[in-house]
């Protein structure tokens, strides 16, 4: 299970929890305009977009799992394993697995507007990356700095939403979530005005503080609506990443069937104007960040970077 | 307002997050075993255990925010506003000022039973520390590796209580807490079993999520109750720093009538066997640690490391 | 506002609560077999199932505000107006007014099967009673003994979903109350087993009690599934308002913008087999029961009883 | 466990829910003012205040569950399993066994202030109405038309605690439930201002909906507090009935260890200044009143009503 965010503060940035029980080695991932995009069903994009984001690299193929493009363009696929419906193939759209969504979206679009025009021709399809593969059930949320759409696969195609909060979990379908939010509007971070008041933060008493998808969903949008960064650039980021805290599983509080446990595996945060790449993980709370501006975005070839996943503790004395 | 945890894991773990719309020059102070520990109504310490912990050092006094000693036995002071009241002094008493307190217990106790002991003398007088100074309203909580105790200044007394939660936060008075806790007791970590569960996550719905003070407490609790940690040392530091990061405030959500912030300005775990006291701040997710253990702890002048607040992030590529 | 109930005890009831800030002159309205039904669009049915519910008799014509009919089948239309959408009219399907549909399924159908076949043909046209009395944004939900069924006017037909709460509010649309009371699955009517219980009552904390229509649907829904009557017929009936009550609007609790406050000015309890209809209004708690048996069901004129709304108080003494 | 309210309308009023899993033969039950009022360890009262309210009549004497005496004076006696702490006598003390308190009360206080000057002055003591008969764990709201009172028997004495919110329920300590009452003062009837509501009364989601002491407490205080009556008289009686029916138990909401169900047995309203006492019983919805007026209240002898609680329906046609 999984929270994306955008996030308009001094710049723009988008990031997201990656909540899961297991990894699948993934590595911070640039794909460069000349490396050749290639799809079961479509046309090869030898000439596209860069972007940098979090994939798992494949038989040489980048599965992302968020990434942010040249653009600022930047797309998300999180969890939806009761409701995402894969279609058969048909003539007519662009069949487009699951798995090549995003590079299909950020390779040939600029900004929210492109990705709505070209996702309203997809059909997603029900290929497999490989036979041991099944097609992992998603949706996507995509934004720019201007605004956020939510794209859910049903069984009557693609649907497509505006995300006025800019917020994506899990299950249920997305307009579930914009009625929980709606909810819990009456809520403020405002300090109490009568004299019932016994401590800070009454106001927002009923905020929701589980792990389940609907509540990470009011819990991440009441903190970035009301969020203040301390300033620009590492300003931003950090308040970025206390977002995503806020929101984040602790291993143990998410307990699976099979005595496993949904844990924020890594968060990142991309600033979408400058490319940079921004993460922590479970292990390491340490902000590492990867410059797209500093690799040659002309290669063929993709360029990633393993995760630094080792606890790093100063000792100041 | 702030949220202090006892955590058992491989090791013993005690820590807090300060929550405040602003800070004071605090710094992570060890006191040695012969800093001549004065008192206004009571003999010095000439000797006594040495400690590490938070402090704003004012005329060369260590006002101590938390602490542990060398036995490991730590103690917290927090926000308590509208129920702590300090009394005028007493004959037949231990007449201790607030900000006396930590060190009155950490520098004579080995455990929360000689704390027990001593507090039950202990008379809290309403004696600023300076003229411009007036005492700030606190409750305090201590532990060892094997219980809790929560220590609360009212009208008729201190009173104190057997805290088996192992969490304090701020008003109202404790026992409220522990009512509130029992409130959720049937809440779960576990996997739903039902058929109606549509994500992770759901029988802890009801779960509080706002930062109210008794929402922190019963946050804290639940996650703390449930975690799992990866491993001894580094792992378990880690873990301590998410499920503090559970209660934290990230900037904006709690608002202050006069327009400040309350933030969690810094995050502490100090590992009360080894003596190494582990931070966090706002602006700096690096975690760093003070090891008590590379003093010469037999000296008689405080030993001061500013916090390290400067915001780290490091470019891999 | 209004909640909708089918209750299987020892035999099958179907009410509701009406909850509106202002009355519309309703009486309980008998409609015999060979009361001439006209439709806008359709064919008169100048024979059909007889049917006792709550209407607004207007013109000659019973605007229902939900009935029962001979068979047992019962259908009530609850307030949506967010959600409801009617259309213009379009050969080749049922085109019926909204405030036909309830005489024109109940007059044909013997159950939901039947029901759901003729809704499949019906197209929600947006035609106004009268020129002064606009199409109320309506949906639907419907019940014999064995099942229910709720109907929801969209822009792109009538939606019909499966009902297995067998509860009906109003907005938002069906799916959004499936996914709620799911959020509540994990709480439950049992004493706690662990001993942290100061009450009963508390493993079902979380529990919605505000008025909002989702919050309507999960305390009903709680309420119902585990109520337990004292027995069958009048125990039934008492135990039917017992779970109304629960859900009820109480003067003052739901103020509207205009200074009315919404309340529930009539519950109804229809013991589908029999054709008993029972109320009571909120000015008088006693039962009052219109028995559709003691009726001529072969003529063709409707039937009605004023709503006896004055308080009755007995004095014992 | 049971609810307890005093409600300022157009007059005033005091009643409860009383929730049970059995009955105990009460009736309502007239105290002239010249029946010997004897107390195991105070003198008779010979001559006292008349009252009225629901008792069990046990060897000649009135077991009060609550009471109005002639001059408005009201008590009711709630169950405090866990906290109810009694006593062992002491000279200089009124020793007072709990199932006497109401009348020792409400035989000689005519308001609020006199009796909390009495009640200062009380020991409750652990004597039991028979040996067969433990006494029950208590505890008590009065009230006048002006001011509500709590008295709690604590292990250090009765403690008396302002009542501001006119409403009782059971554990925890009175204190408790005030916290919780402010954890929700920031809850409206009032229809929302946004353009995010989709359905009325969502500023008051949060409002808690289950069954559980503290629950109803809030629950009742809210409905209360804006409760708007239609008019005086037989208005203010039903409307007092509608917010006693916001928090009354239908049965199989709480299921005991046992298999037995706590339920609303019978839920009373009493006219404070014309002494007439309304009542309603789980299964007779109908209002019925006794009123003390019409007995003559210098008599020495009990008065008592057995409560009808047929079924009563009335067939309209």
């Amino acid at each position: 299970m999984c929270t994306a965010i955008s996030y308009l503060s001094h710049d723009h940035y988008f990031g997201r929890n990656l909540d899961l029980g297991y990894g699948y080695k993934e590595t911070v991932t640039i794909t460069p305009r000349r490396y050749p995009f290639r799809f079961r069903r479509m046309q090869t994009l030898s000439e596209h977009y860069a972007m940098i984001g979090m994939a798992t690299v494949m038989d040489g193929y980048p599965l992302y799992y968020e990434a942010t493009n040249e653009h600022g363009l930047s797309m998300a696929g999180l969890n939806f394993p009761h409701s995402a419906r894969y279609l058969s193939e048909k003539i007519g759209w662009d069949n487009i697995a699951s798995f090549e969504l995003i590079g299909w979206v950020l390779g040939q679009c600029a900004d929210t507007l492109q990705a709505r025009a070209l996702l309203e021709k997809v059909r997603l399809i029900d290929i497999p990356f490989r036979g041991d593969l099944p097609p992992a059930p998603l949706h996507w949320m995509l934004c720019d700095a201007r605004s956020s759409l939510v794209a859910e696969p049903a069984a009557d195609g693609l649907k497509l939403y505006d995300d006025p909060a800019g917020v994506l979990t899990n299950e249920p379908p997305f307009p579930y979530h914009l009625y929980r939010l709606a909810d819990h509007s009456h809520l403020s971070s405002a300090e109490a005005e009568d004299g019932a008041a016994y401590c800070v933060g009454m106001p927002a008493i009923g905020l929701p503080g589980d792990f389940s998808s609907p509540s990470r969903f009011v819990r991440a949008a009441f903190v970035k609506s009301n969020s203040v960064s301390s300033g620009p650039g590492a300003g931003d980021v950090r308040q970025f990443f206390h977002i995503l805290s806020s929101v984040a599983m602790p291993r143990g509080s998410v307990r699976l069937a099979g005595g496993e446990y949904d844990i924020t595996r890594y968060s990142c945060c991309c600033d979408t104007r400058r490319g940079i790449y921004y993460y922590t993980t479970y292990d390491n709370s340490q902000i590492i960040g990867v410059d797209m501006g500093r690799e040659d975005l002309d290669r063929d070839a993709l360029i990633t970077y393993p995760l630094m996943d080792a606890p790093q503790i100063t000792i100041q004395n």
